[in-house]
């Protein structure tokens, strides 16, 4: 069938919107049209060339929600008219990290999703008879995407998709970090590094954990009004500070953190996350993509003395199993996603959602069909 | 009084065998007659002059056992006879630390104790008039020494000295690493990286956690031999791979370890030990201390994709709480102290103990007074 689609014909190009070719799904495929979709810093790292793992031309696109159309053979988790969210983590229930109970990391389809293809090797993509990649699993640039079943979260159908979608990654991702990754308790005191839709969707997470303190840091302070308005008790500026910022944190907190997030992707931050953590028992999420080859380091000491160093992925959210759930929380108000909304566009300008986003003018923007 | 003390005058010389006059326990003090103590590379490492935080003229010594002489004013958990294991880690059940429930990291005495001063910011030794320092809490390389009393485990005086000074840090370091920090379960696979005492007895400690495999690694094959017998199921010589070390681990365990434990202080060994572990739930411990200024590093990705970088201070044990219950194990047998004595000489041949720690051929001298 034939769908409008945003494609990367390459590195550093923007998007063009086409129409291209989607094939039927296969067998534990489920063909999806998208309603809804975010733009994320992802899919800018991947379409600016940066990303060693890129593949071109492909439809991007990762944080969507959709209604699933048509199943292919041996489909059963799913119908047509199902709500969806597509999940770049896929949950099989099957492998051995999915069976382990300790990660979210399932790797059933691992390998062929790296390569931009479906499970058994192919894409259901193309454009004049050309093969078109699939991105992440998900392709939510594209109005009509394919998706292996197991990569496939059924929601509330009265959840309003053009919200929800934001789940499908930073919210999610944010949220999750702190509840399943670093698991704060009431009254710890946390540092969040870098506040985009992951470093403010972290503050949610935080308050829902009823942190006793909630320290944002970033280097544009027009991002602490809306980190003040979701439950920052403290907003700092690397900039205002000659001193390492880990340094000023663990003053003004007696000795460091219980927990902070990087949030940033930027390994000099990552450092200062982990070293502002409290000795004895303060533990660091890096949560943020680093550039290819870029490394962490610091003083063995700091580990020695009791800090702990850990990462996130997804947010340690098993997709199909915990997604619909918050969702659903999101529908209550206990995850409020008006705020990460900053614009929304038909998928025609998606370009000047890369824009926005280049330019830190967005949170997020929801790209409409 | 006076005491038989091993001195180090300076860095890079030999210990002096000298009588140094020791002053008498002052308020919470202890006076000690050390009977045993262990020399630990820690020592050496001190007297090399590559600790940065080395002090000198000192009384080296940190890994003895003795019995109590005397205690100062308002001593009440301690009295003469009572048999002790000196703490470089305090226990003061008082501080933020003691009471956070989260980290064997007592700071009570911590500052003074690092300036080589009793946490009067005095010092209890002298020679010829002039101050001596004394050197992590403990100074055991003196007959006579003076601790503070949260310094001080009380054991079983049933309890042969001879070996149980080893409790004193390495045999409680690497055992407890795997039960206090590592939390190692039935059935795990562990990486142990180095085979000295530390090593060692994380294997002991692996074994009584019922590691499913304990895989050794070592460059010096001469170890294997007590390795195997201690319980390692797999010794392997990184000398005999051309690939990194970690890449044989992980595609000799279908994706690589739930624990690793760096015993040696290395920190390429570190990130080897880190990244030898498996995606999504594998940590790995820092028990081995690094040079000065030496950092680890790693790829961040490598902890966004599960794996956890944890660090251990004296196998996170705190001392007057579970020491005494530790020496109980090895009066039973659950703890081997013997493998570890490979000599014993008297304080007058202490700097035969260095010597034969620096070729290799000891585990563990025991000098007698």
């Amino acid at each position: 069938m034939k769908s409008r689609a945003a494609v990367a014909f390459g590195p550093g190009k923007p998007l063009e919107i086409v129409e291209i070719d989607v094939a039927p799904p296969q067998k534990g495929e489920v063909l999806v049209r998208i309603t809804h979709t975010g733009v994320c810093h992802t899919d800018a790292f991947t379409l600016s060339g940066d990303d060693p793992e890129g593949i071109f031309p492909a439809v991007l696109g990762h944080e969507g929600g959709g209604i699933v159309v048509e199943v292919g053979e041996g489909v059963t988790s799913l119908k047509p008219g199902d709500h969806v969210i597509p999940l770049y983590t896929a949950e099989c229930r099957a492998c051995k990290f999915c069976l382990s109970g300790k990660t979210n990391l399932c790797q059933a389809v691992r390998a062929t999703q790296g390569k931009g293809l479906m499970p058994d090797g192919t894409t259901r993509f193309s454009y004049n008879g050309e093969p078109i990649y699939h991105y992440m699993g998900c392709s939510t640039f594209s109005e009509y995407t394919v998706v292996p079943e197991i990569s496939l979260a059924v929601i509330n159908p009265e959840a309003p998709l053009e919200k929800v979608c934001l789940l499908g990654c930073g919210v999610t991702t944010g949220i999750g970090a702190v509840h399943n990754t670093a698991k704060v308790q009431e009254g710890d005191t946390v540092a969040i590094f870098g506040l985009g839709g992951i470093g403010l969707a972290a503050i949610q997470g935080a308050v829902q954990a009823k942190a006793g303190r909630i320290i944002a840091i970033d280097t544009n302070p027009n991002k602490f009004i809306l980190a003040q308005a979701m439950g920052a008790t403290d907003c700092i500026n690397p900039k205002d500070h000659e001193r390492p910022i880990q340094e000023v944190i663990v003053e003004m907190t007696d000795g460091g953190v219980d927990f902070s997030f990087e949030c940033i992707g930027n390994v000099d931050v990552m450092r200062a996350a982990l070293e502002c953590c409290h000795k004895g028992w303060g533990e660091s999420v890096i949560i943020g993509v680093a550039g290819a080859g870029q490394e962490i380091r610091t003083r063995p000491f700091q580990l020695v003395t009791g800090r702990v160093w850990r990462g996130s992925a997804f947010g340690g959210v098993k997709g199909r199993t915990q997604l619909p759930g918050m969702v659903e929380q999101s529908m209550k108000g206990e995850i409020d996603l008006d705020p990460f909304i900053t614009h929304t566009m038909p998928l025609e300008q998606i370009n000047e959602a890369f824009d926005l986003m280049h330019e830190g003018k967005s949170i997020r923007t929801v790209i409409h069909y």
